[in-house]
């Protein structure tokens, strides 16, 4: 049911009213009253959260399938959630990113942050992909993409449906072409500078993301002149950003075929080809061949994936992440520059950061600790939440 | 003494060579053999440090008056500490400053960080102001004072040694000038396009800090037809950077008239005077009155002075950081934007980001944390110092 008179559902007496009233955006399903009316609910109702007073909360968005049983949409609870709502949200997140971005290119909508409870939305200029990644949204989609296309403008909406958390919803994974016709080739996207070559349909599963847009930015100041190594690089994040700072020549090494394939693609269409080149292999074997080969670079940067996504892994991670400094320390010349990066949740900025400067040291470069870098603002943090900033890049010189 | 060869100390054995091995930069009074000998050497002395099996680890800047008994400057133990090697390693710093910025404004020195333990030099173009703040640093002077000007050119080079920390190196307050004549007047200096009035001789105490320029600059991105408050405003760092960057009005409040005096200087000579404010007062009146006036901004900034300076006051420095933001946040128009920084060394990220949005909350504003900034890279950290970083500037989108 997404229009009022909404349902009610309640929180269990020794359930703490406070967290919500002070801005905490979930509900879990052991602190609400699961009796048979709740259970009841169709995933992605709208609803009245009551705390156990019987005294309303917020508006909330239920589904007994999830953990997360409630997500709250507004603290109004006489606000009405339909595509006025939703292009209001929009709108905000919207009037945001045209102030922060000269281009149309950048992360819409950061979900709760965003004031849109698990709902991502990525736009490449005349092209917006949205992640439905609760069931409120997936009931609410039609009128969320007439909202997006009304506020943005944007011709093209399309629905990736791949990520993990849908799952955890109970909803399916069958990506679709929402508004418009889906690109038939990569897109250019233009940040710092660089061209990046996006695969929006998700055939090879490259896509591109923008929060390491600051990241990228930072290294480029750098990258005058330099010789950059670009490891983990997916389709160039860094080495093109190098490249249109004036790097002398990048070398990009990557597992994935596809990637680097986009990441030569971007360099041709920035004329910069020549300065480039790609190495495609396993980033621990590419860097220990590269310190045999006598290899030296100016700027290195490593970028992996996350190596400690949960806490059962930290240790294993932390280790993984100790390895790659240490390896990479090495191919850095002397006064030059090394940029680390963690995309794991579990690995906060204390962890991550000594895990570094242990691979550091351990190889005897020693060096300063000179940025420490995190998503861009186009990636807000629902305070409530702020420690599940998951991004962390450091740069040192060594 | 400070030619070769140097005299020897050596590590109890009980200490931890293992931490100076692995890149620690300062070695404690407890963890040194303090017979008579070391008790004697003249604060400032170079020594070669040994560990307790005599293997030579770096050599050191003792001061047996200090807590901080040695401080490491080359782990090259047959490295001679002369004006040659202070010229290296002021080179190397003046190589990543000059990549970094294009206008020759920052920070040059950040001690241990840049190779120089417990040295600091800003550079104001073609002034330099030094704060020798160990005792090794203001043995060498005059050597130092020579490499300074051969690498960077400076005409200028003054000496500030009103830093605490001179005290507990048994060094005095006595400034002076070093080289070249002082400036009569506040000197001009250019950061993120606005035009900052610099009083280097510091008879009002106001000077210039360069770590804030990255927020600043972040600020400005937000500020384009703004209405701005600055609040602990200084000579105008936020309010300038807005003004540059087309703010429609900036206020700014201290309660320092000298300081307000120089950011008015400094937006006359931007050609913004008719843009900008001042008003006198202690923050939190201010803040107060302006509630009561029904005042409101799009951009509000708050850079207090540490609150939290030590572990024994920082509960109450953190109610102070949560009084800040909650008597902030109401002046924040609905979708605008909050600044709130502290360059609080006892209070760590986490605790800073859990005081502010207790305050927003408070008020029941919620939002978005946008960006999470720190001190620019003019501002190095020694790495095994990471924790050192004070300076946190929190963006929040309300």
């Amino acid at each position: 049911m997404t229009t009022p008179p909404y349902p009610v559902i309640r929180l269990r007496p020794n359930a703490e009213a406070r967290a919500i009233r002070h801005g905490a955006p979930w509900v879990f399903d052991n602190e609400i009253v699961t009796d048979r009316r709740t259970r009841a609910l169709a995933p992605g109702t709208i609803a009245v959260l009551e705390d156990s007073d019987r005294a309303p909360l917020a508006l909330v968005a239920v589904n007994p399938a999830s953990r997360i049983m409630a997500r709250v949409l507004d603290r109004d609870v006489t606000a009405r959630i339909d595509q006025a709502w939703l292009t209001a949200r929009l709108a905000r997140a919207f009037g945001m990113r045209t102030r922060l971005y000269d281009t149309p290119c950048y992360r819409l909508i950061h979900a709760e942050a965003d004031g849109l409870p698990g709902v991502v939305i990525d736009r490449f200029d005349d092209i917006a992909v949205i992640q439905p990644n609760a069931a409120w949204a997936e009931t609410l989609l039609p009128d969320l993409v007439s909202a997006l296309r009304a506020v943005t403008g944007v011709a093209t909406v399309l629905k990736n449906a791949t990520g993990r958390a849908r799952a955890l919803e109970g909803l399916d994974d069958q990506s679709a072409v929402l508004a418009g016709a889906a690109p038939e080739a990569p897109v250019p996207v233009a940040m710092n500078g660089a061209v990046y070559m996006a695969d929006l349909t998700g055939g090879q599963k490259t896509g591109l993301f923008y929060d390491q847009r600051p990241n990228h930015a930072f290294a480029a100041r750098l990258a005058n002149g330099a010789r950059v190594l670009d490891v983990f690089s997916h389709v160039g994040g860094f080495s093109l950003a190098a490249l249109a700072a004036g790097a002398e020549h990048a070398l990009a090494v990557d597992g994935s075929e596809p990637a680097l394939s986009l990441a030569a693609e971007g360099a041709a269409r920035m004329g910069a080809a020549d300065r480039f080149a790609t190495r495609r292999g396993d980033a621990f074997d590419v860097l220990t061949a590269l310190a045999e080969e006598g290899a030296t670079f100016d700027l290195v940067i490593c970028d992996p994936p996350a190596f400690a996504p949960s806490k059962k892994v930290l240790e294993a991670g932390l280790r993984a992440y100790e390895r790659i400094a240490r390896l990479a320390a090495p191919l850095v010349a002397p006064g030059g520059y090394l940029g680390l990066c963690s995309c794991s949740h579990a690995a906060d900025l204390t962890k991550f950061r000594a895990a570094c400067t242990r691979g550091i040291g351990r190889v005897g470069r020693g060096g300063a600790l000179i940025h420490t870098g995190f998503a861009g603002p186009d990636h807000p943090l629902h305070p409530a939440l702020a420690e599940s900033g998951y991004l962390k890049a450091l740069f040192y010189r060594l």
